[in-house]
């Protein structure tokens, strides 16, 4: 296999099977995956990311096919840097992550999707990768940067980010695209109720998809009040009501989406949060290595441990201090009150 | 406030202000906490510990309601020392914790469930506690197993743990407790396929709760059919249909948690278990120490390297290795292939 200086010059020559070997190195992690990344880092590109997170059945993946297919055609719209690459009519290329975050609360919903969305199989404007991070150094929160970087890199102006959708990941997804689209179902009151901190701190906008069923306005108005309920920033996230198996509801999706991003551009936000994530990926990488270097403290000393703590002479928190105070340079072991 | 080993022999005389006490210093982390662990950890108890986990809205918290109810009347059944401090006729004191694991995904059900569980508020025998567990070392994985060893050493022969549920929580509640009852509803079919990994590996019994609705025998069929394209151990997880509101099928759902129990008894599992628990507690905590030491560490370097990473002349991964390389002592930074 070519080096990943290789395979990124030609991933972004347009070679899409190269593209596709600069992912999986991301995917699998390890010294390539650096390589890749640092590749990306120097040239960043300008891609601007959607996240599509919402739980299994909700229609996420009807309405990702339909933003591919809009993203086409319409691009994000005149205003800014990030819907550039499009031609002259403001369409332009448009590349999907499809998370399969490899948790024990995933899997079965990616293989369909995949099929779903080969009715863009032969559109070369179109890059569709599903990706697991079970091996990626700092899992999802990093591989999934590294991946829409790889994207951008190589020249795409849209990146979509699809989860499957269950629990930490889609706040992790959040953390990683520049809007946040929340997808729930015509009476999902109570789900909405349990999970309200959650929706509220990661979407930039909702959308009530299946709106032609019945409890779409009862569900309106459960977003609503708690979106009273709540302080927020300048953006109120807004609420869109769609019907993907009919495209109704589509396009003005699409415009939320775009005024979103206007909205954050004008106040600056993009490189706040840009920089951001940089640190986040940075604190994320940085204690994936230091578990490693306890994982292999931890097997030199495994057996010895294990016998004490069975046998009630150990508690684990004496366990951990004393291989930690074998491990760490310089500074004591903090408190755990620190 | 009096300190942890008065506490303690407090909650072990029956004083259920002190065993809040406890509770609350768990809860808390910190060196309080490490020392009520400590002192439960000197004299376990023989606690069995039933885990409760399910989607919101599964009716979890009334089937939770049933089974102290039925935990009070009937114990664990005569074969087991786990059913012992139950008065002559098998019933027994039941200590309930109902996790809320401080996560964006979670909040809303915990008060609803606290005042649904009031019925027992007036037996003594019966002491319910909701908990977080934001700001304890190691989290809800060390959290919940230090609660339950104080429940234990105490003197409570029950311990049942309900989870608000979503995602990686249950695994770790999962992994906390001796038999764990998963609820589904009629009608899940897609979310029992796309989260069919997660539950096999947490699930020793399935309980489809709402029976009465349309959709029981049909979700039956997909947890039979799942349970049969699986390789399975010894033991396959049986499904119990109830209705909480109107208490069927409980006592059938307490004869298979009984069941259970047992087997593990017969083939040595318990020991195993709990072995493996403690295990996973030290790692746990190992990590949490090592990244409070990295915390320390990035706190001091942070502005000089976010400047760096914006800039462009540092990637997240070089930044990482450069931080760590000033922090673990001997062994080098091992390869992220490693």
């Amino acid at each position: 296999m070519p080096d990943p200086s290789t395979l990124f010059e030609s991933a972004r020559n347009g070679d899409r099977v190269a593209l596709a070997r600069l992912l999986s190195l991301v995917e699998r992690g390890g010294d390539e995956s650096r390589s890749v990344a640092g590749l990306a880092y120097k040239s960043p590109g300008e891609a601007y990311t959607v996240g599509i997170t919402g739980a299994p059945g909700s229609g996420k993946s009807t309405l990702t096919d339909h933003l591919i297919a809009t993203g086409r055609r319409r691009g994000l719209g005149a205003s800014g840097h990030a819907a550039a690459g499009g031609d002259g009519a403001g369409g332009g290329q448009v590349a999907v992550l499809a998370i399969d975050p490899s948790s024990p609360f995933s899997g079965g919903a990616i293989l369909g999707d995949r099929v779903r969305m080969q009715s863009h199989a032969l559109d070369d404007s179109v890059f569709i990768r599903s990706m697991a991070t079970r091996g990626h150094l700092g899992g999802l929160a990093v591989a999934v940067p590294d991946a829409v970087r790889v994207l951008s890199a190589v020249g795409f102006p849209l990146v979509l980010v699809e989860t499957v959708g269950v629990g930490q990941q889609e706040v992790e997804v959040a953390a990683a695209t520049d809007t946040t689209v929340v997808v729930v179902n015509p009476g999902w009151g109570d789900a909405i109720q349990a999970n309200k901190a959650g929706l509220l701190e990661i979407a930039d906008l909702f959308v009530i998809n299946k709106a032609d069923r019945p409890g779409a306005s009862q569900t309106r108005r459960d977003l609503d009040l708690m979106l009273d309920l709540t302080e927020l920033g300048e953006w109120r996230p807004p609420i869109v009501e769609t019907v993907a198996s009919t495209s109704e509801g589509i396009d003005a999706l699409w415009d939320t989406i775009g005024r979103h991003r206007d909205h954050q551009i004008e106040r600056g936000a993009l490189d706040e949060m840009r920089r951001n994530r940089l640190l986040r990926e940075f604190r994320q990488i940085l204690v994936a290595r230091v578990e490693e270097v306890a994982a292999l403290l931890v097997a030199d000393h495994l057996a010895g441990i294990t016998e004490a703590m069975v046998a009630g002479d150990l508690d684990p928190y004496e366990a951990a201090d004393r291989l930690l105070a074998g491990m760490i340079r310089d500074r004591p072991p903090p408190s755990s009150e620190a």
